[in-house]
């Protein structure tokens, strides 16, 4: 087991990281004599609801567990007050401890519940994607979609402990460990150039599920994710700071809502999105064209798409200008300088924001 | 005008209280160039909405105002939706802020929102009834009613400025100044018998609406407020600390729930609810008959209930059940060591708390 800390003052927390931790009593010990409420969905519960609230009945912990539905489309208000609505009929109060066990949906859910379930109740997360645990276990972002926007409505809540354990990825649909690989290479491309490198050497052996390599990746990911956390925690930051974590997020967020939500997976419009980032800095003579290619071409080893749906580049910008990445009307783009350093970017002429948008769909 | 500064560190806010504030530009400077969302209420909006658009313009902020239903019944999620949609449909981004013009309900609404949209945007209050001058000005408590209970679902989210006119409270119905009077009471009660005594001396003048009494009395009462907050912002003190400003409430959030949200003002049900713990913090022997006569008598000449609808002890015991004051299923109580103070308390018996309520029962 490896511990990764996550440091804000205050609200630090750990990160653990390895196999066969939701069956590891000494990861949960921190909940004993506790009441907790474990959030889950209707794929993940039979394969480890089962597990966990076993080791956590072995704590001594006082267990209840809410089964929702999965999927993206359930990312809403009525599934959240479906977790209000559980948490009052069970009669859970400010002690009650909200666990998460799921991918990033469920962490966002149940964190905004955590959030905001009078006022705020301790949360923990157990992601079983390889998205959330290179994702949403670091960073405290929780909410939920509306119907005209992705995350629209959400909070900021730190978790006190994150468990990931590596096993249940044996389990993820091939699908979503693409998914999560994107985030992993973005970490590499906003910030970590010889970190890009590993992927590039060992992405056939990471797709094929080497659980050491993904514990690494998952590692290495949460720490660079950390990093530029520690540093900018409401992401209040003008330049750079946590907006660096969004490369490929703006032109992302258009593709899944364009596309409708659901149709395609985040870290797939993330992926196709990153590259759309990436043209528009080779177009503003930041990057070459063998960059371009090269990421381009590690996102096709892990099985990610590169081109976005053809809806239009002014359909794409309408999109875009409802992202929060907007501020006071300007379109802020996260670009990168060169091949593992991003910035932010406010000053793309729309022409080439048009181009590179053209270029990369299909 | 009097300026008045809530203490909260990076979070910290000036109080603004004052006659003709509303028309004041130097008590909005802070907003010159920004997007500014009015909240408001159908009541309100007619009396007070053209007045501060006119002085927000006047500053340079672009404005723009929604108009909400009156009413407790309101505070739930359809209405918060439909600022959420508000919002969107205006393109407000994370620059935005929002600004309530009303009372409780309003500013704990759009203090909600405000907490949520976009995961946080910057809020103001502008509360134009008393309860809200003295009691949300401080704290930075929002939220709304889930059928189950009331605030179940809230956040904390510091306003970053509140400016009080106390202009508006000569519109302000009778019975709304009365449920504002009875916070202004307990803060007497829990931690400041001069102001206790004072209150004693100027009840009538004050319900007369003398503005310059008023104004003292809200500073008074925010000043109070402030010092127990700034000690306990997110309310996690284990003993007293912010708890103590619950005087009152766990009864009358009973009486409220049990009556039907709407029935009792806030305030009527606080100052019902202060006699019962009052009541029972004699039958534990720490105030005498006089001092539970002196304070029913000041709630009457404030126009205040000093007795509960008569629902039964077991039916207020349930209610009182699922009050956020309930800590890992223990009752703690907020009664009065003596007059001017306040203590937390979970070892009241059960037979002294029913017999307590059933002779504060109308």
């Amino acid at each position: 087991m490896q511990t990764l800390t996550i440091d804000l003052k205050e609200r630090s927390y750990p990160i653990l990281i390895g196999a066969g931790l939701l069956a590891d009593p000494s990861a949960f010990a921190s909940l004993a004599g506790r009441r907790v409420a474990i959030v889950t969905n209707e794929t993940v519960a039979p394969l480890y609801l089962a597990r966990l609230q076993g080791t956590l009945t072995q704590v001594g912990a006082g267990v209840t567990a809410l089964v929702l539905p999965d999927g993206e489309a359930y990312k809403n208000w009525e599934t959240l007050n479906r977790i209000y609505d559980h948490l009052l009929a069970e009669r859970c109060d400010r002690g009650t401890t909200i666990v998460a066990l799921g991918g990033g949906v469920i962490g966002d859910l149940s964190g905004f519940a955590a959030a905001t379930y009078q006022r705020g109740v301790p949360f923990i997360q157990v992601p079983t994607t390889l998205l959330a645990q290179v994702d949403s276990s670091v960073g405290g972002k929780t909410g939920i979609n509306h119907p005209r926007g992705k995350n629209m409505i959400g909070a900021f809540w730190q978790p006190r402990l994150v468990v990931a354990d590596t096993d249940t990825l044996n389990t993820l649909p091939d699908r979503e460990l693409s998914a999560g690989m994107a985030e992993v290479i973005k970490y590499g491309l906003i910030r970590d150039l010889p970190f890009l490198d590993w992927l590039d050497d060992h992405m056939e052996r990471l797709m094929a599920r080497d659980g050491e390599l993904l514990a690494f990746a998952i590692e290495r990911s949460c720490a660079n994710k950390a990093q530029v956390v520690a540093g900018d925690e409401l992401e209040t930051a003008k330049e750079g700071g946590r907006a660096l974590l969004n490369l490929g997020h703006t032109f992302g967020h258009a593709i899944e809502a364009g596309a409708g939500y659901g149709v395609w997976l985040h870290g797939e419009a993330v992926a196709a999105g990153t590259v759309m980032a990436l043209e528009l800095s080779r177009r503003l003579g930041w990057l070459g064209e063998a960059d371009v290619e090269r990421v381009s071409k590690l996102f096709e080893r892990a099985h990610l798409p590169v081109r976005g749906p053809r809806l239009g580049a002014e359909r794409y910008l309408d999109l875009m200008a409802h992202d929060k990445k907007v501020l006071e009307g300007r379109l802020r783009l996260v670009l990168l300088k060169r091949l593992g350093e991003a910035m932010t970017y406010a000053e793309a002429p729309m022409s080439e924001i048009r181009a590179a948008i053209e270029t990369c769909c299909e």
